[in-house]
């Protein structure tokens, strides 16, 4: 049996993705979940807390930013073969609501695949419980680019 | 004398920029400093920590946006009359290079200052030092919208 | 009977759009037609010509991009109370793949209306017939600003 | 002497550059001129005409895109070697004021060259004399990818 290199092993990868996300130490810092990942589609969920505002005591763009584009990211690397990564080449965030919380909830999907790049659009809904969509405060729009593993020698 | 409403008092319009900073818990918990504000320009500086990173060991897309977001409504902030708010509407980052650090400096200025909406466009650095500007790693473009105070009954 | 100002005659909002569209010289010299508009909700159709290229003979992404900010904007103006009118103030548009054509549809819907700003978001379309959706070429995400009418004198 | 295939040899770049422009129909449609062209560096210019407004009588927006678009193209094509070709990928626009014109300039610069990838930015200025600056009324942030020629058989 062999393995086709451009179909990734759902499995593996996702296996992939989740120690990806367990690596970065900013979704630790700010107590960041990685809620559901599956093909094509990641959510990333968050509790308010006072060190996470800004201004006015919601919470701060960059935070809602931050898990709107790593859910972007392991929504595209989710459909990519094992050992391929992914990173953020750009993404367009609009900030359509105050983002109260106490739950923040990123849910990711992938737009388009394409060989190089992808891209990916994310809905942050401001809730008042883990599970809820109550109310879109920001979408997001993401081009990401694939990163192949460099060939051993 | 008279004040006119719409002409900031540089002074007290950089001292409400200052106490806004310091009123966002995000910026204290990444360990970002607003090194520079003047009228129509801003500069956030943060150093590199293991829980600001990404899987590859750079600063995370999220860190780098939440200091160019907050620079931008800074640099805007400074032009508004004492009193006046602004918001991010919405911005736009594209992410250049690794930010490696371990210095990265958001750099912020307005392009356009209208009535209600003002765009600011902000640069962000990755140094060896404090002070310098070794490699441009982030680009943002940045609507954000005037928010006046409510009257007094 | 009084009628809300805040509440959209639709027959009356949907004959402005119609105007609007009408008025848009550009549109016309396109060759676009404006294929459905419902509330929060606008579609624009345009067929190929060499006249409408880029240097490999696809769509120009101005082209895409111009019957996607229209789209988006007839989209957020049909929620508009009559008379009201709107001006975008920033769009986003990733182009996925070659606009070949010879049909290219942007399908536009509300993503939030808002006191002063709408956001909206644009998918365009490639296809072999004019109702077809073969291929999606083009994702956009846009701003957009309510202008009132000035009140008479 | 060889020739480094990653290093452009201007002056047949250049050429390129103003073949591809002359190919673009939509240029041709809108009544654009390629006014500037050099290394990471591209202006692009038009003159009104009312089958290129919108419904208040000033530039459409999408002329406005649509220039700023292939202006950014161009600034990266021209730091390409020969047979290299860029696309867009993704560009977001902000529409700063009216474009009342009646000349209308986009001017581009890259931001940053990669390998792969290539940012640009551009200003798109109104002006009473094609050669003035007079209102910035557009800003643009772009990524374009590079395609190269595929090898002879």
């Amino acid at each position: 049996m062999t393995s086709n290199p451009d179909t990734p092993n759902t499995t593996d990868t996702i296996a992939a993705v989740r120690r990806s996300f367990a690596a970065q130490g900013l979704m630790s810092l700010l107590g960041a979940t990685l809620d559901s990942i599956e093909p094509g589609h990641a959510e990333i969920l968050l509790h308010f807390r006072d060190d996470l505002n800004q201004q006015h005591g919601y919470f701060h763009a960059g935070v809602t930013a931050a898990i709107a584009d790593s859910a972007g990211g392991y929504a595209a690397m989710s459909l990519m073969p094992p050992g391929a990564d992914v990173l953020s080449v750009e993404f367009k965030i609009n900030l359509l609501a105050p983002a109260t919380g106490p739950w923040l909830r990123a849910v990711a999907d992938v737009a388009r695949r394409g060989k190089t790049l992808t891209v990916a659009r994310a809905d942050v809904f401001s809730s008042a419980q883990p599970q809820s969509r109550d109310t879109l405060v920001a979408a997001m729009q993401q081009t990401l680019i694939r990163i192949d593993p460099k060939p051993s020698p």
